[in-house]
């Protein structure tokens, strides 16, 4: 499970914390009333009607406790039948529903804004089959990433998609989210090894795209739509994921460089040589290992410098030597420092050290916390920039998936700076943050989605006549606006 | 180019042919006046504005000259606000038209069934640029897919995408069909390499997708929603494709099999094995080789058998021996007869066999071709089944993809089956091979679309939900219905 702050504010537990909520109307949406709760008691299991307070809280609250709805009830269905009974009955009465998986979305958006029914998705979680000619896994939306890794590791298989919430995520929200993790750069995006999905709309139809065909050009790409939406557009209910044999060969090292110039050159020349051998590229600052090292994590490295890239390569192939590889690459470049990885041990040091570093920064007191993406030239730019912004004030480390243009940017405040003050500091630093990516043609998100969170910056990285296209979409697929409304747009 | 067979009907040029143009009634649109050519005229260049006839002739005609149109006027915009222009025109008039690439699929689906104003795109072909740090090649739609191919090539890398029309047939239609090739095996499909795109939509909004991030999550992926929808709800305009390095080192097998299910098992320890490395994957029958012998092919093997797979495997490495990882893999599996090319003059040997199929094919007489996709388990059935059905009438040959799950059947008739029959013979086996392929839920179109060709078709490979929704999304994104009318759906 990821570990991740939990923030706590001086404001009580059920008050809404966020600017972004208070201006927040409720819309003219159906209040649930007693023949309402009938009605899902007639549809599913009694028990899977939670109304309870006390459990209730649990499902209102997102991950980081950032987030807390207000749901009345909680269904959990059992199969997309039953989700479709239920979305049909509530688009009739305006009812408005959160779809939810494991909850452990960072943008908010797996939680009611105010009242919306809850449409839990952990009861259908059952592994349906893996196909061996084609690697295909079929599953229902609701099963854990980390079982379903296990599931087809098993059979010599990995899962396309590895992060660091596996343990509670599932597979139906990295699949609404597109979610993205560490084998990114090796296996691409969910979207990318989705190769069949289920869904049901707001009005109840069930929209079967699950062909596990790899060509299969027959009108528009429905599953497509679905993707990445969020829960905005359908619920998604069962998936066809592609799997991967698993790599039999792998080899790792990390490197020290001094300018962030040879990251970019190191990263060229690594694609150009290795071409897909590599299965990650991660990168981190000397900040970020600072703090690391305060914490006590071990640092391979004899010289420090500037910046630090973890390369890993892999091959399907046994007879490939890829530390001679490795070995005769980082020899052809001026390196201070590099170490390649010589058992086991060495690995998983390595790669803790780096998984480490949202924890290690949590550690040191209020942490604002920035998922982006830039074009490479550009990569480090925004770093600077905010550190010379924020002064002495906070620690300012980046780290993050750098084959994927992918920044983790955290800004560390001082011991002195109060929780508190978290909500005023986010206020000033969001906008700079994000009109900074407007004017590089970044992304204000880009693995963990917009959410409740990032929705009033959506124009910071698409245009008006795109959020008005995606307007068009939202009205088209769910008139109503039943489906996890004040999500993406508004 | 691909040589394909161009049928000689016995009825007139400028007749529509066939039975799905027949049933089709020309919908309300406004016939084309000198006010509206005016109008053009004043957005783009004169010259540009074809009317006159025997030019028309070329532009209304598809490429198996099997669909004749009969638009009244040929526009060729140079600029993305010029279509936007255009467009927003067209809607409020409700004129209805057709964009038109390099004219050469295969569906009829860029050609007008009736009056439609054809935007051809050819204009559009200025290659913008090509960055190296993240492979990304830049251009408009207009583009020939072998200019692109050969710009790339000289910078060392290579196009994702391959196929016989590659000197005709333009990126921009490549995306609108989401086309498929040979290389799919090795980088997938059109849509997993479009890094972004430009789409102008049927009321002039101008869709801007081109962030070329790897990783984007801000809302919908609205670049998805114009890749496969063959120019019916937006027209595309420019795009970012993905280009891979060249890989160093390619080995080319051909191995003769006794049994379908040897052919699968080889294709499952194939992928086992050689896992990323496989290249293509490509299968042919006997019933092909012996057509391909008759027009003096030449087969490399000394014994014949039922079946081939011709297996290409490459690397980016130099350092991999991919020549003795194949013979090892060859070596441990029982095998009738194998080859592995010892030179490139017999690797061009073994890939013209397979690519001529199609070729030969054509010169013994009137050809039935499908391009479907079907479950792996069930890839050969419908062979033998279709050869039951047309008994001493026809050889029925099949070859394609396999590692795609793509057929090409082909029903070869004697030459005593007259050219004038052809629609008849469609008539009868069309709904046997769709059905059948809706009962093994298969694709009725792996690669080519649906166009005009296959629309009264789509309910064997889409649920009536499916339909439906996409009926919603067309609505939505084109309530005047003006874009490529009357094709996929109706």
């Amino acid at each position: 499970m990821m570990k991740l702050k939990m923030f706590k504010f001086s404001f009580g537990f059920f008050k809404v914390p966020f600017k972004s909520f208070k201006k927040l109307q409720r819309k003219n949406y159906k209040v649930i009333d007693e023949q309402d709760i009938d009605y899902f008691k007639s549809v599913i299991a009694k028990d899977d009607v939670i109304t309870n307070e006390s459990d209730l809280i649990f499902f209102n609250t997102d991950w980081l406790k950032k987030y807390v709805g207000n749901a009345p009830v909680v269904l959990r269905p059992k199969t997309t039948e039953q989700i479709s009974k239920i979305l049909n009955y509530c688009n009739q009465k305006k009812i408005a529903v959160v779809p939810q998986g494991g909850n452990t979305g960072l943008v908010g958006g797996s939680v009611p804004v105010f009242d919306e029914v809850i449409i839990n998705l952990s009861k259908m979680n059952k592994i349906i089959s893996h196909d061996e000619l084609t690697s295909t896994l079929h599953c229902e939306a609701g099963c854990i990433l980390e079982n379903l890794k296990n599931y087809v590791d098993a059979l010599g298989q990995t899962m396309p998609i590895d992060l660091g919430a596996k343990g509670s995520c599932f597979i139906g929200g990295n699949l609404a989210t597109n979610a993205g993790g560490i084998h990114f750069v090796k296996y691409g995006s969910m979207r990318k090894n989705c190769k069949g999905l289920k869904a049901v709309l707001a009005d109840g139809s069930i929209i079967d795209s699950m062909s596990p065909l790899p060509k299969n050009n027959t009108g528009y790409d429905l599953k497509q739509i679905f993707i990445g939406s969020e829960g905005t557009l359908g619920i998604i209910t069962e998936c066809l994921i592609q799997t991967h044999p698993k790599m039999k060969n792998i080899e790792l090292a990390i490197i020290a460089l001094d300018k962030f110039t040879d990251v970019l050159k190191i990263y060229e020349q690594l694609k150009e040589e290795m071409g897909d051998l590599i299965s990650a590229i991660e990168f981190f600052d000397n900040y970020s290992l600072i703090i690391q090292e305060r914490h006590g994590r071990m640092n391979p490295l004899q010289e420090k410098n500037n910046f630090y890239l973890i390369i890993e390569i892999g091959s399907y192939s046994i007879d490939l030597n890829l530390k001679d590889i490795l070995e005769d690459f980082l020899s052809k470049i001026d390196l201070k420092d590099g170490v390649i990885a010589q058992d086991e041990w060495q690995k998983k040091k390595i790669w803790d050290l780096r998984e480490t570093i949202a924890e290690g920064a949590s550690k040191e007191g209020l942490v604002l916390s920035y998922d982006i993406s830039l074009p490479l030239p550009k990569f480090y730019e925004i770093v600077e920039e905010t550190r010379r912004r924020v002064g002495y004030l906070a620690e300012v480390i980046a780290y993050g998936h750098i084959g994927d243009n992918n920044l983790h940017l955290n800004v560390c405040y001082n011991k002195f700076v109060k929780d508190e003050n978290f909500h005023i500091l986010e206020s000033i630093m969001e906008p700079f943050v994000y009109d900074y990516i407007k004017d590089v043609k970044g992304s204000i998100s880009a693995e963990h989605g917009i959410g409740i969170c990032k929705s009033e910056y959506l124009n910071r990285s698409q245009t008006s006549d795109s959020i008005e296209l995606m307007k068009i979409i939202k009205n088209a697929l769910d008139p109503n606006g039943i489906l996890n409304p004040y999500k993406i747009i508004n």
